[in-house]
């Protein structure tokens, strides 16, 4: 193998480009730091929509190609209208989305070829923690399994590009580590 | 103020259910055992999509009325083909609703009316963490800030309500205090 075939653009991930940009950011690390953002209207009830669309970037105010916008809302059995999905079924996705993410660019960095990624999260909550019924009872999930299913080159090389993708999630980390979040109001 | 008056239904809030829900749990702890969930499947590069439908609670399996089907990827300056929010994104959206949903509840309860509920999520990353380019540089956001202007009543009993919608909510427990993730990897 050589190192021009080793930048090949493989699983859908334009590697040649992936390389590039870490050799940007190595000459700037100021082209690394983002803020990304969502703005957030209250409907009725539970339900809420939130729209994103800007974010800051590479040294610039950037936007996304369209405006994305979101419901969420609580279901019936939770006294919701059922408008979307809670807003904590979000978080299991971005963690899925997140881990996989890191998978299609870890294993084209490492020129693994993948066929397939399915995963299925799951997230046990107990609510006697948001209903202030359960002392002791935490508010969140108690604990999340993401089960992946992997096809594509060798099993033993797809298990360390999850390990790998696992050790540099931007959503893993926020969901294991936590992170410290400041809250401003201006009511009237 | 009398008990029946607080109990109307307020905000798009039906109190009626609200409280009888609370009730019904107070007598019977399993009803707040839930399961959410969340299955994804990637697409192609940094492109994924997950699909939110069934979860586990009231003691049964329960479905949302409709599937959700969301796609997650990175931003052409992030290598991505920009097919959808990036996964961090949702995590802010995420926190922004849980937050409202609960301030609307809230004020239901305590009988306080909304008229309006907006909030902006800004997440300040720094990407040399996940590219491996920052030692001690963490992959997630480094902090988050949530900006609420709300409208209704006494402005004092909104800020109120604020607050205990921080102290009850889901995802704030979850993005603040971190919980525990265990992935298993099947491959071949």
């Amino acid at each position: 193998m050589t190192v021009s075939t080793e930048k090949q653009p493989l699983n859908g991930v334009d590697t040649p480009t992936l390389f590039a940009t870490l050799d940007a950011v190595r000459g700037q690390h100021d082209i690394a730091k983002f803020q990304f953002r969502a703005t957030n209207r209250w409907v009725s009830g539970t339900h809420s929509r939130s729209t994103i669309h800007g974010f800051y970037g590479a040294m610039q105010e950037m936007e996304h190609s369209t405006p994305h916008v979101f419901d969420a809302d609580h279901p019936a059995v939770l006294v919701g209208a059922d408008n979307g999905p809670t807003p904590v079924e979000y978080v299991l996705h971005a963690l899925a989305a997140c881990l996989t993410a890191g998978i299609a660019n870890i294993a084209a960095a490492r020129n693994i070829k993948l066929t397939s990624v399915e995963s299925t999260v799951e997230g046990d909550i107990d609510l006697l923690g948001i209903l202030g019924l359960g002392e002791g009872v935490r508010n969140g999930f108690q604990g999340i399994k993401v089960s992946f299913k992997l096809a594509g080159d060798d099993p033993q090389k797809l298990r360390k590009v999850v390990e790998q993708s696992r050790a540099r999630s931007a959503v893993y980390d926020i969901v294991t580590n936590g992170v410290p979040v400041e809250i401003a109001v201006e009511a009237g």
